[in-house]
């Protein structure tokens, strides 16, 4: 199959991914009546008395923007709004068809933190959660830090925390298998953008002690006067041991290689230099840091990727859609650590012990399960910090 | 049937009117490839190579932005956004099941003109037209007509432009039944908000020349220095000789009655007074300037209201669901005076001469003709535009 050519086809047939449906009927007077005007003025004056009843009378309840600049889509960079809109529509019929959140795909001519921000302010009250999509780093990080201060509704970067997630869920799982300890093990992550940084983060909080981080120059570095805020905060959050040099300089003796960068940068003599049973996930898309065949050649014993036609494929779609139904339902303000590291757990658990091997350490994203549990652990801790 | 709670009934019950659907399948890995990750970057790459790619690769080409700021809201004022929902969602509702044209709600947590300007700016390249809901006036026209310079889609208030649509065909049909003659008759109306500025801009563009326009104080007039920038601008229109007094003394001799202000504040002796064969179209909502048995005791011998279960009913969902869908089908940049002017027309012209009396003067919104005449009009205006 030419994959080009027929998903522009299937995008040109079907005129764009989504649609809006009617959820009540209007068939008659009556129906207008109670859907429109005149009796529709009963559910705003509910709402202008109670702002809390437009959780329960409007379509709020359920509803996600999936918002974008479009400056950092896919593995194509700065493309721009429009040209976004795809990525964004496939993701709004995955929340859809996937965990039966309604999304809307909501692209800005904005570029800068503070236009981003106060776009996603004022459109705020049409949605019950925001999530923030393909924006380029660092201006991702205080876009929703800001948003998270300003908003009573959740707010979530998917490339950053989706991903996190999901990495987390599959390291689990494949530490069981080597029968390594989180708080043991020494890992090596490769790209501190969105993704990268996020996933130190997550790893600390699941107990990861022993982390180092590189960017395309290497090892993140004091001595670089060149590093953005978010990657000087990554060097105090890691790399205790103040290790210098490059990726290969990095790998030496580590168990876990996660790479958040780009395609094709990582062959099998650095996988060489890892300890015995090395972990790699090679997630940059659509070219991994390095092909499973490669990685298995070097030593790696287990492999995952973000590719859809190999085992292992560690790919947000596991995540997102659960997390924001079990947050509307809990109806919590914003996503917590807790209710992530819950998420990880749950999505990790799903492969039962049986099920697990060197080849199947994650779910696949059409186990119909998967939005259920990871929801159903949001939603256990977001009562718990009631 | 008591309206009010049936109406909150059915909005908890289906929770929110509106959701989204998926127009293509997610049930299997080759979907998710086509759809997603990684097929989906070349309907990105095709759009950022060639923009006008993205009114045929998604879901722009028929969507529209249903965009308000609650500040105008049915007859229920400064609501604020979260009230202005449950309006906002009937609107895309109907848009949909009237015309097939997906709308989204967007309540703006936004007041000032800049403000709201800014955030239409910012979300359009996600929408192929912007439909402006319950803004109050003036700042209305200043969002409207800074929009429009700003912006490369479709921009249209419809409490302004809709109405003004939908009163100028019921005013044709009512015309041919007195046999009158738009260029000749003395027309008086009452409210200048977004409606009656829009109206009274719109009949002149249909060939009215006697227009009288009143607001709360009376006859517009120079002598009130008070007058926001619209009225002033009403005036120049208007009042071609100079009457001054209240609603009362416009009235005298004149042929027609539009009222878009408030409630129970025409009776039959001011009726009285109007020429013979008088056209009322009263349309303050839900209740009206005078209720049809009271004009008509006045002497009216056509009334029209905004009220589903009387005759003559002039809703506003008669014109925008499908202005927008021609709109779209067209490409057309804005709507402009002839598109209204022949929308117009031919809502009118779908009632026959056989059809046609003073109970029927106006098609009924579940004509499924309606949005289709309309958005032929629209596009036929545009395509000799072009």
């Amino acid at each position: 199959m030419d994959l080009k050519k027929e998903s522009i086809k299937l995008h040109r047939e079907a005129k764009g991914k989504i649609a809006v449906k009617s959820k009540v009927p209007l068939k008659n007077m009556t129906d207008m009546a109670l859907a429109y005007t005149p009796g529709v003025a009963a559910a705003c004056l509910a709402i202008a008395e109670n702002p809390e009843e437009a959780y329960s009378l409007t379509a709020k309840q359920n509803t996600v923007a999936v918002v974008s600049d479009g400056s950092a889509v896919l593995g194509l960079g700065n493309i721009g709004p429009l040209a976004a809109i795809p990525v964004m529509e496939g993701k709004c019929a995955i929340f859809k068809e996937f965990a039966g959140v309604d999304a809307i795909p909501i692209v800005l001519n904005a570029t800068t933190v503070d236009e981003i921000v106060a776009a996603v302010k004022m459109i705020a009250p049409s949605f019950g959660g925001i999530n923030l999509e393909d924006i380029s780093a660092p201006k991702c990080f205080l876009v929703e830090k800001r948003l998270k201060e300003l908003l009573d509704i959740p707010v979530f970067h998917d490339d950053q925390h989706g991903t996190a997630v999901v990495v987390g869920a599959a390291l689990i799982n494949a530490l069981k298998i080597v029968k390594k300890d989180l708080a043991k093990i020494s890992v090596v992550i490769n790209g501190a953008g969105s993704a990268g940084v996020a996933i130190t983060k997550f790893l600390l909080d699941l107990g990861v002690k022993d982390l180092v981080v590189c960017d395309k120059k290497g090892i993140l570095s004091y001595t670089d006067d060149n590093l953005n805020f978010a990657k000087k905060e990554l060097i105090e959050l890691t790399n205790k041991t103040k290790k210098t040099g490059l990726l290969v300089d990095a790998l030496k003796d580590a168990d876990v290689f996660i790479g958040v960068s780009a395609g094709n940068i990582v062959d099998r003599t650095m996988i060489k230099k890892m300890n015995d049973d090395a972990i790699v996930f090679a997630l940059a898309n659509p070219v991994p840091e390095i092909h499973p065949d490669e990685a298995f050649a070097g030593g790696a014993r287990i492999v995952g990727t973000g590719l859809s036609n190999l085992p292992n494929q560690i790919n947000n779609s596991l995540a997102f859609p659960g997390l924001f139904k079990g947050i509307l339902e809990a109806r919590a303000k914003q996503f917590t650590k807790p209710m992530l590291v819950a998420a990880s757990y749950a999505l990790a658990n799903l492969v039962t012990a049986e099920q697990l091997n060197e080849q199947n350490i994650i779910p696949h994203i059409f186990d119909e399960a998967v939005s259920r549990v990871v929801s159903e652990a949001v939603i256990k801790v977001a009562r718990e910090e009631l």
